[in-house]
């Protein structure tokens, strides 16, 4: 025997127990089965990579956060994201690919950052993209949303706003001012309009960006005027002719917000957002975030934009595309926190523990071969042990119904089935009980993860 | 623009197609339903640990093959099997958990082996396990190989054998010849019996192990034995009184067998095998492997057994248990590489693709989300191009369904559903082309991936 030695994982990682995983499981199946039902397929890539593919694009902060070894001659590197790999595979089997390719992969990335609260080393992020060869149509922006409405919502998730801007309408804009070259600096501070207030957002703008404090607050006026459709595409159409950047960027978000309705997602949750902009110089028209109502201190558990040319560091082909990620481990985590999620539903492992009480286990395995076949999780419990022994264990489950199979039920060919939450008992066919367990349960299993307060 | 960067994985690396992704998504998704309908939680742990943790149990091949590095001030490395990762979480959590604790696992793991055909440095295992606290009743040996039964038979493939032993009943055999102290070193060699066949195990026996030439003889006899169940045990109850050790093993092999056929495994599926013993010291009872009979050259593509001890390394609590592992990656390619995948079945990402003929997308929109109520995964092509190349694409994708929408289908509220494989082609409203797609569709989603010749 060696030593024993503390079972740990490391700083900013993570692993759940047993109900909490059933239940991310429950969002991530829900994830994949919205996304395949809009004919999405899922791609699965391997987790390490080149180095020299992962950094093509260069960038500072991913560099760093990078977990990055050799072995043997190669230099590797597990992958930060989805989105650099998506580049590669579609790069490299693009001939064997139908544009526009549609692919969804929910998968674990890792970043070595500052571990903090609610933050991972590794998480999984759930993305969806389109992308197209030389171009793709506008309405697959609106698709977007449209597609993340259905997975929120059958989450149980009612109080979220997914907003949307463009940011050729925002460039156009800025250019219209005069300030064309300042743009993407513009862009990124307007990001930070929530967070740190319109105050300190005018004085970068004015002190450090040495915009006139006219234009400065012609920008702030500019960005007041997000909200729910319409009203936001009346005010834009005000500015319309000024120039033709903006004139193509508004009729893109005219079209996605036209397009966000038709797909059926209410007002309520979507608005135009002239504030946001996603930083990244990486989007090129339609950006997204999303907000959680109740709680906008998690921030975008939900973002994404188009793209202008997904692919340039691998190919010369031109391969447009727009796509949305949800940081599914982070928000997982932060309902968890704000004790949204039901930690009732899917609390256990089996939907019924049959409990044989004689030393006859055949019995026992036809019965639960019945739950079976009626679609019902079905554990048989093998250890001998007392019978509170055995309820115990049933209790600790926290199973929904249990088969107990006593020497009647065995003359009788019978089971008796106990609803362990009303306390009720009665004896039947195994086959009887199968049907009322599946019955009870497959309405429970519409129950949402997320129980909104 | 940088320089273009060929796209391109790493060595020993895999990734698939679409059309092999959502077949191989499919195997692993069947293989889920399978072991939760049993009981079995999903868990999902950190894919890196720290390196003393995975090393704790230490071993030469697994240390030099592992993706290990620094990061920081830690020593880390990838997961090279599951086992570890559970043995580890089962010890760290324990207080949390309920015991027996059966728990699912499927998930890539990393071993930095020499590429070869058909082996990979990440690949899937899927691997089921049941842990007791103490103690942990011999049935769920048995519970074992009739889930394996069940998620093969589900992936198509019948013609497969689960081989049965136990490592008692053969080291009980080997003490009662007073070869004892050799037990693991001739378990090694029977293990390569139908390697290197009766001639050198002979001879290994012999020479190497210096074993007298009768009692080489005998053991060799002996394990000729093998073959399914009652007739095997009617020769193995001739040896009973010899050896309590091998009584023991006995008693558990007969119950195991015994057991699995209450389970509904068929004969043909099963046999006890008494060549077999896994190799490592790990296993101390039931073993396990699987053989595909028409394709015995790739191994087993399943094994496992039963272990006295799970986490001696991380608590002083005894955990004893049964698994089983299926090596999904492996497994997949060599269907696919013995030609047995049936790559008609899932061939496409999408059920139906809606094609809208005029500039109008609301009436396509809402047809697509009447095939998705119906659970049809549905596609609207959104992109500007001419009908041919729209069929082109339709083609390409190889959909079962295109539901075409007109002027006239536009005017009527109807589509034009066309079955791409017969040719035929009516108009109907959606609900009804729904309903009619998702009615052929049901039936075909039962077609195996797998088609055995």
């Amino acid at each position: 025997m060696g030593e024993i030695m503390t079972p740990r994982i490391l700083s900013g990682f993570i692993e759940l127990l047993p109900g909490a995983q059933l239940r991310f499981d429950e969002m991530r199946r829900i994830a994949e089965e919205v996304y395949e039902s809009f004919g999405f397929v899922p791609l699965d890539t391997p987790a390490i990579e080149l180095s020299e593919i992962l950094l093509a694009k260069g960038g500072g902060e991913t560099d760093k956060q990078m977990y990055r070894f050799t072995k043997g001659e190669n230099d590797l590197a597990l992958r930060f994201d989805l989105t650099v790999p998506l580049a590669r595979y579609v790069a490299q089997h693009a001939g064997e690919l139908s544009f526009p390719f549609k692919r969804y992969h929910i998968g674990k990335v890792y970043r070595g950052e500052r571990p903090q609260r609610g933050r991972f080393r590794e998480f999984y992020q759930a993305d969806i993209d389109v992308v197209g060869d030389g171009s793709l149509n506008i309405m697959n922006d609106a698709e977007m949303p449209a597609i993340i409405y259905k997975v929120f919502t059958r989450w149980g998730i009612t109080r979220f706003r997914i907003r949307i801007n463009n940011r050729k309408l925002l460039g156009g804009f800025y250019e219209s001012l005069g300030l064309g070259s300042l743009s993407a600096e513009i862009m990124r501070t307007a990001d930070k309009l929530e967070k740190i207030g319109e105050e300190k957002v005018r004085a970068i703008f004015t002190d450090d960006l040495g915009i006139p404090a006219d234009k400065a607050d012609g920008i702030l006026s500019f960005m007041a005027h997000s909200g729910t459709g319409d009203k936001t595409l009346a005010f834009l159409e005000t500015l319309r002719g000024s120039n033709a950047l903006y004139d193509e960027g508004l009729d893109e978000l005219r079209k996605v917000v036209e397009g966000v309705r038709a797909f059926g997602v209410p007002d309520e949750n979507f608005a135009v957002d002239l504030t946001i902009s996603r930083g990244l110089d990486y989007y090129t028209g339609t950006v997204y975030e999303t907000t959680l109502l109740d709680y906008p201190e998690i921030g975008s558990p939900c973002s994404g934009g188009r793209y202008d040319n997904l692919a340039s560091n691998y190919t010369e082909r031109r391969l447009p595309g727009v796509g949305i990620s949800i940081g599914l481990s982070r928000l997982y985590w932060a309902l968890c926190d704000m004790g949204l999620i039901d930690t009732e539903a899917r609390r256990s492992t089996a939907d019924v523990l049959v409990i044989p009480m004689t030393s006859d286990r055949a019995a026992a395995i036809a019965a639960a071969e019945a739950f079976r076949r009626a679609g019902v999780r079905t554990q048989v419990y093998f250890e001998e042990k007392k019978f509170k022994g055995k309820m115990n264990y049933a209790n600790r489950l926290g199973v929904p119904f249990i088969a107990i199979i006593g020497e009647d039920e065995l003359a009788a060919g019978e089971v008796s089935l106990k609803d362990m939450r009303s306390g009720e008992q009665n004896r039947m066919k195994p086959e009887e009980a199968a049907k009322l367990a599946a019955d009870v349960l497959s309405a429970e299993k519409k129950r949402p993860i997320v129980a909104e307060k």
